[in-house]
Parts: structure tokens; sequence; C-alpha cells
């Protein structure tokens, strides 16, 4: 059986993920492929569990290094338990996230060492990559405004702007250091325009 | 203010912790020492979350990288948030294990890697290790034995005869390879004579 691909979406609050997340879906599903939706941190009932507790507020700070951890925790339950079987088995699988936002978030928003994540990614990955990273990307603002539209914020949306910033910074700058894995999807401009973005994105990896 | 000495007990399942760690702590109370008691995985409200996670039944397995970064993850609120606070506030510290007992569950009983485990130990901890940790020693059988007349058995309870044979050597190794920091208590004897070493053992650290 032919192995399937692994694609993952990334970007920052409010950039749109959830929709294009659906649509990318239908494209892949129209193409014949079969296909799984799953998400990080999560994707597994334990590594769900470690979602819950990596997003929510606590009484008291969750230590850069725990946060980083709880990551990569979560992240080795559904490697093994949902990502590598539905490849194996021929199907493609589509993560909301992945380990570059562990880079963006963690790297770049709360500014740890690269290094200590490139760590963690060889030990718990082994050679495991995406074989293609869509990055939504928008000015901070734009989604901001838009997560912050959706009500309750978790741990992470109630950082502050800087950190944004930060995360959205370290995303383009990996994409640039990865230009074939990646693809830079400009999700400022109107839905259309998105869509067809992604979907020329993907002709390349399906064709 | 003098800084506070942190003290870990380890030993594998069935070997006295709990109630000899009430004995140390009184030795202490004694010597006019203000004291904390603790306890790994655990400590504080996100790593006792954690704690549940690592030992209660899931319906998938826990990959060996999984059940260490959780263990670190709640390492590090520990520290930051109960055992450095109370060092530099001048308590001693007395925990119901900490990271020898990763070296002999993780390192030992699920055979990873040791320098894995010392990455982290160092990323995690920096410098920081115990002042003494008191080691008690019994034969597999004879802690198997005390711990399942306890009844419910955790996911580490479970685990077969062979996992705790090599839990038990691998502390042993610990405290060969640094005897300066460990005290090795022969926890097969009567509890008096137990007590005995370990009344010993706090003298030095102590007076």
């Amino acid at each position: 059986m032919k192995r399937g691909r692994f694609i993952t979406l990334e970007g920052g609050e409010g950039v749109g993920k959830s929709t294009n997340l659906q649509f990318i879906r239908q494209l892949l599903v129209q193409k014949q492929l079969s296909v799984i939706l799953t998400r990080e941190p999560g994707g597994t009932e334990l590594a769900e569990k470690i979602r819950r507790l990596l997003l929510e507020q606590h009484n008291e700070s969750v230590t850069p290094e725990a946060e980083l951890l709880l990551m990569f925790a979560a992240r080795s339950q559904h490697i093994h338990h949902v990502i590598l079987p539905a490849l194996a088995q021929g199907q493609w699988v589509l993560s909301d996230r992945f380990t570059d936002a562990t880079y963006a978030y963690q790297g770049g928003g709360r500014q740890m060492d690269q290094a200590i994540i490139a760590w963690l990614e060889n030990t718990v990955q082994g050679e495991m990559r995406p074989d293609l990273t869509l990055l939504l990307d928008a000015p901070v603002e734009t989604g901001l405004l838009r997560a912050r539209q959706r009500g309750n914020l978790d741990r992470f949306e109630s950082e502050r702007r800087d950190f944004f910033e930060r995360v959205r910074q370290a995303y383009l700058a990996r994409a640039r250091q990865e230009p074939r894995r990646y693809a830079i999807i400009d999700a400022s401009l109107p839905l259309a325009d998105v869509q067809e973005q992604i979907g020329r994105a993907l002709e390349a990896i399906t064709s």
C-alpha cells in the first residue's frame, strides 16, 4: 500500500485555520484521497487531556520548560497512536498545527532556546517531518481582532501583542529556511484568494 | 538567612517510604528545623494533575518518551514553585522521590537511554541536585508483596517482576556512583533497625 502524506496547517491566532482546514480536506477528498483530520496539542485521548492542561488557566504560572515538555509529551502520543498508523495504512493526515507551532510559540513567543526544541524534536520524532506545511500568514492585528471576537481567551490567546509578533516572525523565519516544505499563504486577502493559494500549494503534492 | 537543605527519599514499591518519610520529618523537627514534605511526581496543583495522568490507566499505551517528558514537566513546576522558594526561605525540603526515580523507573525499568534523562535533568534543573538521598533498598519480592497487599495497583505497580528488578538495580548503581550524596538503607530489616540507619545518615547532614 502506498504510504499517505502528512500535511500540517500552521498560523497565529485568527488567521482562519478552522475554515481552511475543512477546505483542504474537501480538496483532498475530491482527489479520492482518504483523509483524517487531527490537531495539536491533542489527537489522542491522553494528548487531549494534556491539551487541556496546556490551555486552561492555572493558579500557578507554567514554566516555559513545563509547557514545552507537555507539548512534546502530547506529540509523542499523537505520532505513535494516530499519525504513523494512519500514514502506514495509506491515509493522508491533515493536522491543525504540529512542531512548527512549538518553534513559533515556545521558541518565538516564549523565547526558548531553539536548540532545546530541536533536541526534543529529534528525540520524539526521529526523522519524521511533515511533507507539506501551509502557513496562513496575516498581520498580528488582523488575527487578534478575529480571535478576540470569539470570546473567552485561553492561556495563549491572553498573551500580549509583542508575543504574537514574535510568533509570526518565527513562523516566517522557518518558512524561509525550508521553502520546499512550506507554502506561505497570504491570509489577509479575501477568502476566495486565500483558497486559490491553498489550491495551488496542494497541486504539487497531490498530482 | 541560611539556605535549607534538600533531602530525597527513594526506593521501589513497598519498601516503607511513607512510614519512614514521617520518621525523617520528626527527626528534623526535633532538631528545630523547619521542614516541608512534598512528593514526585506532584507537589503543585498542576504537577498533581500531571501525576494523575502518569498513574492512571489509559485506553492507549503511554510512549516511554511521553512518560519521561510528563515527569520532567511536573518536576519543573515542583522545583520552581515549591522546592527552590522553600530552600531560599531556609526551610528543609523532604521529597518522596525525585530525579533518581526517573533514572530508576524510566531508565532502568523502561530501559530508556540514560543520556536522554541526563539531558532533561540538566535542562530542567540546571545545577540543582539533592543534598542527601536516602535509598530504601529491599529485595523486589519483599516490596511487591507489601505493595500488592495495599490493593488497587496504579500503572507502575502493574508492571512485571523483571521491571522492578531493573528499577532496583538502577537505583543501586546510581547510589554506588555517588556515594557522598546517597545513603543506602537496608529496608529488609525490622523497622527499628531501618530507622537507626536513617538516623545515622541524617546525623552527617544535620550536625
